[in-house]
This record gives C-alpha cells, structure tokens and sequence, in this order.
C-alpha cells in the first residue's frame, strides 16, 4: 500500500462534502447548495457549500485545505517547533426549519507540519430544541458503534470530552446533548496515521445515515409560533457558546480566517429574551432538564 | 463640602436610572420597564430594568453596586494589589424596533479598592442600522460639548477610544459610529475625585436629551420589510462583537456575573444570513461605506 498522503486525505474530504451534499439536497423541494471557492492570501483555499431550504434553513458543508507559514503565536500554543502547515477538513452546521429537527454539527480534520508532527481530530455532536431521548439514544448508540470498531475505549472517552467541551459556562448547561469531540490523534508511523484515516472516514461516513434517520423521524411533526420561539431562544444559545467559548471560531477569528465561512456556524431567526423562563411540567423544562453532562443516553431508558 | 464616597456615587447613579428610564417610558404607549432586583453572593447587587415597548423593542437600563474580594486573577490583570473592591454603574443598551432609529450604548462607573486606587470610566456610543450624517454630527457634537466643558483634550482622545474599542475585527467595519470611551480616570486626591465625578455626570446627563432628540427626528420614519431584515443583520453584527470582542463582557462572563444582565444587550430578531452584500449604491452600502475609523463626524460636511 501506497503512503497515505495529505493530498489523499484532502480527496476523500471532497468526497464526503459532495457525498453529504447530494444526501442533504434529495430532503429540499427546490433548494440546492450554492458553492463559494475562495483563497487564503498565506495559501491554499476552500469550497463554501450553503443552503438556504425548505428543511435545511441554513445549513453549511465546508470544505478547506489550507497552508503556509504558522505564526510564532500558534506554534507556542500547539508546543510545536516547526513554521510550514497543512490543515484540511469539512464542516457542518445544519439549522432545520421544523424545531422538531435537531441542530448537527460534524467536524473532521486533518492537520500536518512539514516534517512534524500531524494529528486528525473531530466530531459529531447533536443539539436538539425539543430533546427527543428516543433520538439521543439513536445518536450515541449509532456514534458508540462507529467508535467501537474502531477502539473500545474510544467513546466513553470522546463522548465525555464533547460533554466537556460544549459546555455553555455562563448559562450552566450543555449547548446539546453532546456526542463525540476528539482531537490530537497522531502517532508517529504509517499504520498509526492508516488506522487514525479510518476512524475519521468512519466519522464522516456515518453523518449522513445518522442525520437521515433523524430527519425522516421528525419532519413531519407540527410546529406551532411557541415551538418556533422556543427554536430561536435555543438558536440564541447555540451563538453563545459558538462566539464566547468555541476555541475553533476564536482561532479562526484570531487568526484572519475567512469570517463567512467561520460565522457559517450562525443560525437564521435569532431572538433573544431578557431572562426567559420555561414553564414547569413543559416539553421546554423537560429539554433545559437534560442539558446536562454526563448522561449515559446508549443506556438510558425512555421514560 | 464633604468628602465624596462610593455610597453617593451609587446614590447618584440610581437617580440617573431613574431619570432615564421615566424619560423613556414617555415614547411608549403602554410598555412599562420591569424591575428584576439581585443580588451577588459575593456581596452586593443590582436593579435590572428591561422594557419591550412599541418604540423599544427591547431595552435594559442597569444599576448595580457589588463588592468583595477581588480574585487573584483580576488583580493581576488590573496590575493592583489590593483585594477588596467596590464597583457600581450604569449600563444601558436600547434597540428600537424602528430600523431608522439608532441602537445606543451608556455605560458609566465608578471603581474603588480598599485604601488602593480608585477610577472612573465609561462612555456612549451610537449604533445606527442606517447612518444619517445629520444625526451622526449631532451625536458628535453633543459629546463634544460634553467633554469640552470638562477638559478639552478629551474628546479627541475619548473619540480615538471609541473607535478602537468598538471595532469589529474579523468583519474590519466598526460596530456603529462611534461616540466616547474612556477608562481609568483616576488621581490622588479628592478634588480628582470630584473632577471626574462631574464628568461621569456630566455624561451621565446627556444620555437622554441626545437619544430623545434622535427618537424626535427618526420614529415617524416609514419602514419596510427590507429595512428590518437589514437591521436584524446588523443587529447580528451588534452581537458579534459583544460576545467575540467585549471586554466587559467577556470579564462578566468569565468572573460568574449575572448572566441575565450581562446579555442584556444582546438583540431581539437576529438574523445570520451567509455572506450577505450590500447593493452597490443602496442605502445599505453607504452605511456599511461609513462603519470606518477616524470620522471627523463634528466637522463632518453632510453629503
């Protein structure tokens, strides 16, 4: 078998972009992707793919590599000693129209130096309006099972570091309910970097089947003006964690990246109300209830 | 003449409260500020008003007092050594539902340590979802009288302030059209004190003469559909850069402030729209020509 090299990587990323694109666009009456290409002045580009849909009222798939130079800064906050990158990945964010359909997000991404160390990192992380628990164990179950393959001590550890991260400090609650979040996989042979690949190949693979399902489950549901509130105080949550404590979209802002698609990340429909309260007994509380760290949705009984 | 203390400081900064949110009120037919009093567990408190009115679609004037012990951190980052701290002000953030009509921003403080220093700061500054020149000289002007009175080396400098600070980086545009910033105003004895505390009414005072006259001359404006779905676009600039670049904010957040208070500010009716662009000769693209640095608004020949 050949080496695996970045080019390689990159390829199949534009892969899964179209892959998940096409899937996405057979849920949208008229819709389609419109696709931005862009350059970064230090070098390398990207592929912007945005939908504004009947299903999907705005979502992004974003592909980029990107190379260069890495700034002194950077470099002291990798503790790496080497100048000359290479980062590439997909992005996701899809915001559905129906407050019934979660919030997804899914990451994955490959980051190498010249002569250096690389790593893969990534994830898939869910933020449901309405907590549906059906759904959430659907969504663990299916990430467990993609981890597993791939190691066993893989999801109980990523699941609690997405738990972790996508912690909203300030509002004391979890942006969802989490999913997987890892990063820093490297080694430092061939068959580790080969091994590493298929996890992240795993990852990217199982979006589509997963978001399917849960679109198919949910889409047809009513939604009334309060469902429809209640999706845009949730969507006021999701900009908090992303601009105050999402290390990426800081990086990127820090570091001149391309603000349109960073900020692709954003909702449409935002409000937000000055100390709102749910109701008690509501599906509301319910959902608030269990934005929380640490539950074992694979094992969880629907109550 | 007695000494002046912290306790008539935030006396003072009640009145003004007061003052300011009766004077409001009188723009709106029905909608009343509501009242939300807290305290903080580590000593002190505050006097959140919000209002949803017809004129203001959503607005909150604050007071608060707190004091304490200052963390470790904070002192530190403040470069002092004293623990003990007393800090009271008023903030207020109004965005009218009138896309015509500016949003605007007060802030004014007083900041005292134990025995150790102590300093004023503060300042307003205005954010139009339409710049109108006129109103732009006026709000200059008004300031400009404001610190004139005080000392004539500050409105350049505190204009300078105020464009630097409330910049959007990653968008390069600044957040509205600037206004004065000022912080640290400080000294050794008590006729400094009394100085600048007639500076901090002095701006205090001028905040509801300067945004009556700007309600006067814009609320009987017709609007449309586009006018307000470019206002909630630059209401999301707005949010940007409170929760990205703020440092007000960013430090309540990160110190366990009252998290309702703090985002006070944040907007009702927000919407991200991927890569979104002016059309070129529209009123939209002369704002946006105008979100720039270093206007020299009060000399300002209107176009």
């Amino acid at each position: 078998m050949n080496n695996l090299t970045k080019e390689d990587i990159s390829n199949w990323l534009q892969s899964l972009q179209d892959n998940i694109c096409q899937g996405l666009e057979t849920y949208e009456p008229v819709a389609r992707f419109k696709e931005d290409l862009w350059t970064r002045s230090g070098g390398g580009g990207g592929r912007s793919r945005v939908i504004s849909g009947e299903v999907i009222e705005k979502g992004g798939v974003n592909y980029s590599a990107v190379h260069g130079e890495l700034p002194e800064k950077i470099q002291q906050a990798l503790n790496i000693d080497v100048s000359s990158f290479y980062a590439t990945g997909v992005s996701i964010v899809l915001h559905p129209k129906n407050p019934h359909v979660p919030i997804i997000h899914m990451n994955v991404r490959f980051f190498e130096t010249a002569g250096g160390p690389w790593w893969f990192g990534g994830g898939i992380d869910l933020t449901p309006h309405y907590v549906i628990e059906e759904d959430a164990h659907f969504f663990h179950s299916s990430l467990k099972n993609v981890c597993d393959k791939n190691d066993k001590e893989y999801y109980p550890k990523f699941k609690k570091w997405a738990d972790d991260y996508f912690y909203v400090k300030h509002r004391k609650e979890t942006r969802g309910i989490g999913g997987i979040f890892y990063d820093k996989l490297s080694g430092d042979s061939e068959d580790k970097k080969q091994i590493h690949y298929q996890f992240m190949q795993d990852v990217g693979n199982s979006f589509l089947p997963i978001y399917t399902h849960l679109l198919d489950s949910n889409i047809q549901k009513k939604f009334t003006d309060a469902h429809k509130r209640w999706q845009k105080i949730r969507r006021g949550r999701y900009v908090e964690f992303n601009l105050v404590w999402d290390r990426g979209t800081k990086f990127g802002l820090d570091t001149d990246g391309r603000t349109e698609s960073i900020l692709m990340s954003l909702p449409p429909e935002v409000n937000w109300v000055y100390n709102h309260k749910v109701k008690e007994g509501s599906e509301e509380a319910k959902t608030q209830s269990l934005l929380i760290k640490d539950i074992d949705w694979v094992n969880h009984r629907v109550s």
